[in-house]
């Protein structure tokens, strides 16, 4: 289970699934329940999953879920035990089915469960300032500041020794002990994630969460998207400076230092001790190694092992870099 | 009539108008009324326009305007029937112009006709957060979320089925159906428009909005800012991710998608279906047509045809790019 | 003395000092009272001061600090009437004093001092919006907007005909007479300064301001840090666009514009008359001159002499950068 803040709905029939994707009911002889929706890797033999691509051929072949979106192309990978549900366009039939699951993991719409903090059991408990809003769910540790207007929305947990400013807008997000969120920082919102379609298109639920790991700062101005299928994480003791955007899914490891109006696109993931210079770009779906130090303004778009140095745009070989520009 | 929101203040006697270009009233024989100022084609007879390069002679040659603030090399162009206002600084003289008519247009000090939505006929037809302020002519739909601590200040209308997040601030915007703005937008300010002078620089009037069609949505941060003499405007389904910038007057057309912390400089006009990466700008003034991809981190400085698909910065074919850069 | 607003807690007995870094007091024979930190140009004979690297032998030479932190390498270089204090790592031990002697100047908590506008004397001399917020010594002058939601932390000063946007925040930061500060602004909080460590970053000290001179606008959604040993100053007459990021210790001159999500690292220093295009990133410790023309998505990683025009990643000529982009 991704995210301890979502409710799940379900289980849902196999029926009622089906019946959801415009799908004849025949396919099925035993109208089972289904418990959640889930990826290959995750899923159990009571939950649906779904493979659209077939880079994950290999772990296809060893799913343990009964049901499994699918296209007619791929279903011939998965194994005997998992019925193929084909369809013309995977991602959008899975989102369909996440929203049942999961329904109010689409739209942030605000809040309506806040209340003022002082109508609320912190209100003796922790330090805050003026016009402070809480939501249902929400813990806060021992030893914590709340700054002036700022929102907690639903489903937040704080640890112990926090300070979040003022004007802040958390929601689906878990904090750690030590950590610092400034001024005007937007955490735990959905991503930029949607199936574009010409007349409308189609928002899919985000389950992930955000998390903050201990002793983390995260700067004035920044918005840290929460998790689609996964959650977006910030490792321990990792400062982000002002207005930096972390997409959907981005995972940064422990003791990185990342400069103001630095963007991270979705999935990406970053090691430990890693530094990156203000406004440096780093594209979606990348691996960036331990020790990588990115030069401001850089533009990274493939991968970089362990101990790189790198500057550019693209970005390559600081060396190199350097050199062809003297 | 660009902007159903700022009051025209005329009529103004043209020799009223005479005086505050510091310019000797001799020059008319008749005192008439000026109804407005507007551009060299949309201007009617009882109107003022301007004319301040040459690229506009063929326009001016057939303006309507009874009188054209204009330069002396530039006079000739105009038809008989409009008498030239010669002035050295055509644009400074037109923004005083402007004031006089749209004093309003000016200045964008916080909004003090606001009041709390619970003391507003709003109270039982929306769903709205904790502190929300209302400013003068404002509608709303039906069916709209509007979040916590969000100003919604004077000359904003929005559509039904709208969700205006938390600590939004929006002003002089027209809204369209099925908008989501996201948390912490500021939107329909006015623009970074005013002439440099050495000890004060002098703003000009904004006396365009920001119109925002149907089913678009807004990321978190972003900025709009509206538009000097004519519309900012974002076209129908088209998303924007968190923290992007849109200067005043530019134009994008539908169904587009635009990542995080993009920037769009002032008067430039966007296709259909165009899809900007994360962290890319585009210079103020350009064309850019219907079906370009522009990929993240690139700098785009001049105008792009249709189904251009460009890389880099400056920005060229994304083919070129990527051979140049293997 | 850089900061009226910061309070200084000494003096304290040079043991004191000793036993905080450390050191054996046997070094010292007389148990002197030390009046202030300060850099080695500034520090008086009642001082400590502090030497770092090589770079300030020069200055070092010329100190009239009675004490001053410094390394075995460099100790040398002090004369005869400056005691060396020698540590590990200069610029940590440079902290600790620094807090001792101003312990307010390390964290940004939200100020507890915040009272309702309503509640202070301020209530008829000012127009001010709804819920806005001040903080201890706070002044404001006449003829001042503050709008809705701002939060005006403690130590603020505010000239004459200043308009403050709604949900902007202040802090430590002085600011001259007719400006503007646009909506969202985050101004006066401490920079991205700290000594990385691998369990937990060590924060130091930012005893400086942020001073916006007369006539300036700041575009929303804007962060401005102020200094850690200096001020952070934006010159006379400057406009800053929306969304751009100055960091602490930086100077920009007057008559400057500067557009939409630039960001200028730490320590720069930059001229008058300088024009820097959106999107624009200028690294730390930099000299930019005077009526220097950044284009727009430059990457500035070297000093500019006065009178250059450049352009590109890394920023050069802009006439070069041109013929070989043609």
């Amino acid at each position: 289970m991704l995210n301890p803040f979502f409710i799940n709905k379900g289980p849902y029939k196999i029926s009622e699934i089906l019946i959801l994707l415009g799908i004849n009911i025949d396919m099925v002889n035993d109208d089972v329940d289904i418990a959640d929706i889930s990826d290959l890797t995750s899923a159990t033999k009571n939950d649906i999953t779904f493979f659209h691509s077939k880079k994950y051929n290999e772990v296809a072949k060893k799913t343990k879920a009964s049901f499994c979106i699918t296209t007619e192309n791929l279903k011939n990978e998965l194994p005997n035990s998992c019925n193929p549900i084909v369809v013309n366009h995977v991602l959008i039939s899975t989102s369909k089915v996440t929203e049942k699951f999961y329904p109010n993991a689409v739209d942030d719409f605000f809040d309506k469960t806040c209340t003022r903090i002082d109508e609320t059991k912190f209100k003796d408990k922790i330090k805050y300032g003026k016009n402070v809003l809480l939501g249902e769910n929400v813990s806060i540790g021992s030893n914590c500041l709340i700054g002036h207007n700022t929102i907690i929305e639903q489903n937040v947990s704080i640890g112990n020794n926090c300070s979040i400013g003022s004007n802040v807008i958390l929601r689906n997000t878990i904090i750690k002990k030590n950590v610092n969120i400034l001024d005007g920082c937007i955490v735990g919102k959905h991503g930029f994630g949607f199936f574009p379609n010409n007349t409308k298109n189609y928002r899919y639920p985000h389950i992930g969460l955000v998390i903050i790991e201990e002793n983390c700062e995260i700067g004035c101005g920044s918005t840290i998207d929460r998790g689609s299928m996964s959650n977006t994480v910030i490792g321990k003791n990792t400062f982000l400076d002002n207005q930096i955007h972390i997409a959907h899914n981005v995972k940064i490891g422990e003791n990185s230092i990342i400069a103001g109006q630095v963007g991270i696109a979705g999935s990406t993931i970053i090691g430990n001790n890693v530094k990156i210079g203000g406004q440096a770009g780093i594209s979606g779906h990348l691996k960036i190694g331990n020790n990588v130090d990115i030069a401001g303004g850089s533009g990274v778009i493939k991968d970089l092992p362990d101990n790189s140095k790198v500057m550019g745009y693209p970005a390559r070989s600081l060396r190199e870099f350097l050199r062809e520009n003297k």
